[in-house]
């Protein structure tokens, strides 16, 4: 664990509804009782007006910032934008994160165990979008006693749950900060995640989605699936930087099937790695959730979807090199917002790490964001919890903008 | 069969060399007998100076054009530029197209029975590289006593096999039409080539390349395989045109893992009919010698690869939404031959297809190459022979230019 900057050691907590009346899906499908697994790092303040809801992409988890266990060899996902001093500061905000309905890490999802007949749901799950994703992201706010975020953020996967708060429950937020991500998944997006579900389908091993108690997963199936997302969050330069035509070991070309190229060894250690951490009917749901995101469905229109949404401040952000969420779909979504009026502000970064760049592009990120929300905060008169050590019998004022905005 | 401007029926014929002496390949080991299918359309004239071999990518064959029978319902792969009046004019040119070692359509490839064991190769098939399948169509043309090509031309592979003539048999060649193409094989080349790979690999049915005689085949895995390749081969632009979000039949969500969106149905249409056309074996094979291609490997630079090659005259090709063969991988290509004094024009095309521009854009195509070949065939002062029904007792001579240059 390394302890500079680091919200230290975490814990994972869960939160359970749907016990009596199911939830209601947006498929037409009920579902209960519904666990939800969230970590929170920060104090709420005394007005309950500084926490910031933290979204995240198709393999992530709750597990945001910090460690579980001191010995920990890694934190996070997003631990070098969470904690002190860092774009979410831990030490003004209350940063919550939870693991998105149907997915794998302490949230229902297909490898749960259905009450009904004591054995995981496997395919008996229903299909949920990210729409209902969020709507368990209302739930546990309001477990939480929380009515009003002060902003909600994440990349990719996660930023169509901001949009879908945004656009749906525009009262319960002060701002939206959506990252490298679309409005409506293209069909080039559909088809790689097709792709990916068809080498789950093509492994034996999947039986139909069943595999949960014969002591075999299709993880061959999973692992070439992430092999092909892995491709899709690098750019050309970034793999030709990273990996080149680089050789693992060999001088000469060894003319045999081994994996010979580096770029192979990456993405077959990715692969595989992989299942050792996520289950394959998530990776399912999980991508069809996103093929089915398309903000304007049920209104025609972006700018209809957006119509209550002018009072929340967006910040949105784009990456030049991100070809699997090109800059023109978040300029869409700015394009959709001025429509309606609302207060945005849009950066496409240059950046040559393809749609990864939302995780990598640290310190832009950390300006970036750290200036908005310093600027948030101050506007909205927010207050930020009394520092740790200090005894200062009050809560600390939101001081003026302190970062230079990218 | 379409009978206008169309070569007719055409006959796949074979060649076979290295019965006595094996076949000396790049890595080493030894190949032999070796058979190449070929197809010719158009007539050879007296001095044998107009004969162009089309050079295939990856899932291509030696059937480039016209009918294998009557009744067929679709032509060779490249019917639309080679027939009378096309940009491969076989009222004027002698067109050759052959299949490439270690594919499946009639020349020796893994699905090939070895000699030596009476069974199919499989895996002990050596591996072949764009310059053992370059060395397999020289020998071809020794056989049909074709000292100098007129041209060389392809796309993608093709393209590899364009670039490899031009490097390292530049004597025997007059011009050159690299489409679509590169020098070397990006990383994110390999990666997309492994990843397919992978899927093979990944289907028990493969049975470690042994599955000829098992009465099943690794279709599941090569499917997948295919339908990575498919997305690859088009653009963002061209799916959102061609495809959008559209649902294949119902006017809502299903709400389930059926294929819904029209492009799910496309891939998956694709994927599966590839299997009933092609040899995964052979996928392995050609995608890795794809992968091996590099054509500075031996020299240290592009130029010194071309060093022999500034008696040969150039077209280079690509397109602008081909985001698999970036335009920068051909203006390499198009700097490497400026810098040894070559003559080269060279054409990014505006279009949206991405990689399949270069077998789509047949207008575009047609009056470039057309127009080229017109040009080169008039400055090398060559024959073409006699229009069939006429009898003017000698061979027509090449007209100026005609058509229009794009």
């Amino acid at each position: 664990m390394k302890q500079e900057q680091s919200v230290g050691v975490v814990e994972k907590h869960t939160f359970t509804f749907a016990t009596e009346e199911p939830m209601h899906l947006e498929s037409g499908a009920s579902l209960g009782p519904v666990t939800i697994a969230y970590e929170t790092y920060g104090r709420l303040n005394a007005e309950r007006t500084n926490a910031i809801l933290i979204v995240h992409a198709l393999s992530g988890s709750a597990h945001a910032a910090g460690y579980h266990r001191a010995d920990d060899a890694k934190p996070g996902w997003w631990d070098e934008c969470i904690g002190p001093g860092k774009a979410f500061d831990t030490d003004r905000f209350y940063v919550i994160c939870s693991n998105v309905l149907g997915s794998c890490y302490g949230s229902t999802g297909p490898s749960s165990v259905n009450p009904a007949t004591g054995k995981p749901y496997g395919l008996s799950f229903p299909v949920v979008t990210i729409g209902d994703m969020v709507q368990a992201q209302v739930k546990l706010l309001d477990h939480l006693g929380i009515d009003q975020l002060l902003c909600v953020a994440g990349g990719s996967m996660g930023g169509m749950q901001v949009l879908e708060w945004a656009a749906n429950h525009p009262t319960r937020l002060k701002s939206a900060i959506p990252l490298a991500t679309t409005a409506h998944h293209s069909p080039m997006l559909i088809a790689f995640s097709e792709v990916g579900r068809q080498a789950i389908y093509a492994d034996p091993a999947w039986a139909n989605g069943d595999y949960y108690e014969l002591g075999k997963k299709p993880d061959a199936g999973l692992a070439v699936a992430r092999m092909v997302g892995h491709i899709t969050y690098l750019s050309e330069e970034s793999m030709q930087k990273k990996f080149g035509r680089r050789l693992r070991s060999l001088e000469q070309y060894g003319y045999e099937f081994e994996t010979e190229f580096e770029i192979e060894s990456y993405l077959k250690y990715n692969g595989n790695s992989f299942t050792r951490r996520f289950d394959a009917n998530s990776y399912l749901y999980i991508t069809k959730a996103m093929d089915y995101f398309d903000l304007s469905r049920h209104t025609g229109s972006m700018a209809a979807a957006f119509a209550n949404a002018e009072s929340v401040k967006f910040l949105v952000v784009s990456f030049t090199s991100d070809w699997l969420y090109p800059s023109y779909h978040s300029k869409e979504v700015v394009s959709a917002l001025t429509a309606v009026g609302a207060d945005v502000s849009y950066l496409d970064i240059q950046s040559t790490w393809g749609h990864d760049a939302f995780l990598l592009e640290v310190e832009t990120m950390t300006a970036l964001l750290g200036s908005f929300l310093d600027r948030l905060a101050h506007e909205e008169g927010v207050t930020f919890p009394p520092v740790e050590g200090e005894d200062r019998g009050e809560d600390r004022p939101a001081s003026a903008p302190e970062r230079v905005m990218v």
